[in-house]
């Protein structure tokens, strides 16, 4: 059962801005690519239940150094919470074994149908049986 | 009947990237921006009608000039061809009357419901009859 | 002396994702929208002097409810904290007057000049003396 | 001498828009990635060489098909067009076998330093040795 993930990544130009670092705004979308693989390497999709989807109800990084373009960089993603309809992720993104910033993501299973307003609901047993919370960090 | 729009814009500094000018794909945002921003004016909203949508199928910008950080700029978004299926577009970017690029676009309407595949359709009337062919440009 | 700030603004089509909302990562550049626009209400800029540079160090968000297409929405920032070489912001986005995300984000002041590393310096006095922390909210 | 080069990508989730697919925007990104590899293929980097930058003068898409979240595809870049100051490459994008997108894309070398006017320049000799014009696409 799958509780951690590791994304290797090189910067792309358009994520840098003119301070010539990757915008702390890209911090939050490789964060989310680690959890999509990790999802997938499970056998599994985030948006893969016709009806069932997964907003982020909270978001937070510290970033400690910055990263530019082409640096090679890793997202190493944990799952460090998980209850009927939430799981919380923490990440550690860095480069060259150096820590470059900490991540935490919490994501709601809702009902999400055309038409009708999202609410939560209980994460499907098919999914909640695949994930466990990782065991605490070194 | 609308066949032209002019937006005004500020750059945003995440549209910057490490060469500290604007990075080139944002120039077709602006673009799309103007041409949603023309739809609400008439009273009508690019994603109004239920199945319809508008992908583009061509999209094509040339760039005299960079924009940077702060910059006003303004987007002159005309109608230049409209036919049963599709909509051409020529946006005109310029920061203090000086021409910064010129861009195309040319969107078709399509059925797009979940679940089946897009397929091209024939423009609503009541989409069709509120834009018209914008006059040449002086 | 700017305290505060009241951002409007509309959701670009380009910002939503496949879910039909806005995506998360969009909320941190709202709230770094409003922070620009008050500089700018100041007389300054955040790319103003030659190698200052504004790097952010924490950044996080609390979502309660989605943002849509067109949607408009009010950015509320305020500065809730200052220190030599720290700005601190909350932001509350709210539509219709109906709160949908809060924000803080911290900012260091760094010496960011070409070839050289980023390090945290003291913020400028004709910076500093331009801002000050809001009263606390009602 | 590299003239091609075949990127290999999935689909971001922040990729998509609202309509379910990747937006427009994007495959001019997916474009600029692969011309990027290529030249850290051939020990090279776009950003080498302190002062010297690639602006795009043009840039233009036709789109066929649409991708969507978790495509796999391919960016199969080729440099069509080098003179004195400009090269052209075109991309062709295609999912499993079948062309989803073809691109056009023009850059110009130019002198980009801090404080100056980014004025074109001739390719430095020992970028303009390395790269040469594809053969003609089968």
């Amino acid at each position: 059962m799958p509780s951690e993930y590791r994304l290797k990544r090189r910067v792309h130009f358009y994520e840098t801005d003119m301070a010539g670092i990757v915008h702390f705004s890209w911090f939050f979308r490789y964060m989310e690519e680690a959890e999509h693989a990790m999802w997938r390497e499970a056998g599994l999709s985030i948006v893969g239940e016709s009806g069932v989807g997964w907003p982020r109800v909270e978001a937070a990084f510290e970033f400690f150094r910055p990263l530019k373009f082409e640096d090679e960089f890793e997202v190493h993603l944990r799952i460090v919470g998980k209850d009927a309809r939430t799981i919380r992720y923490e990440g550690v993104i860095s480069r060259e074994g150096t820590r470059v910033a900490t991540g935490r993501i919490a994501v709601r299973c809702v009902s999400n149908r055309p038409g009708e307003t999202m609410r939560s609901i209980d994460i499907p047993a098919e999914i909640d049986s695949v994930f466990q919370v990782a065991p605490p960090a070194p």
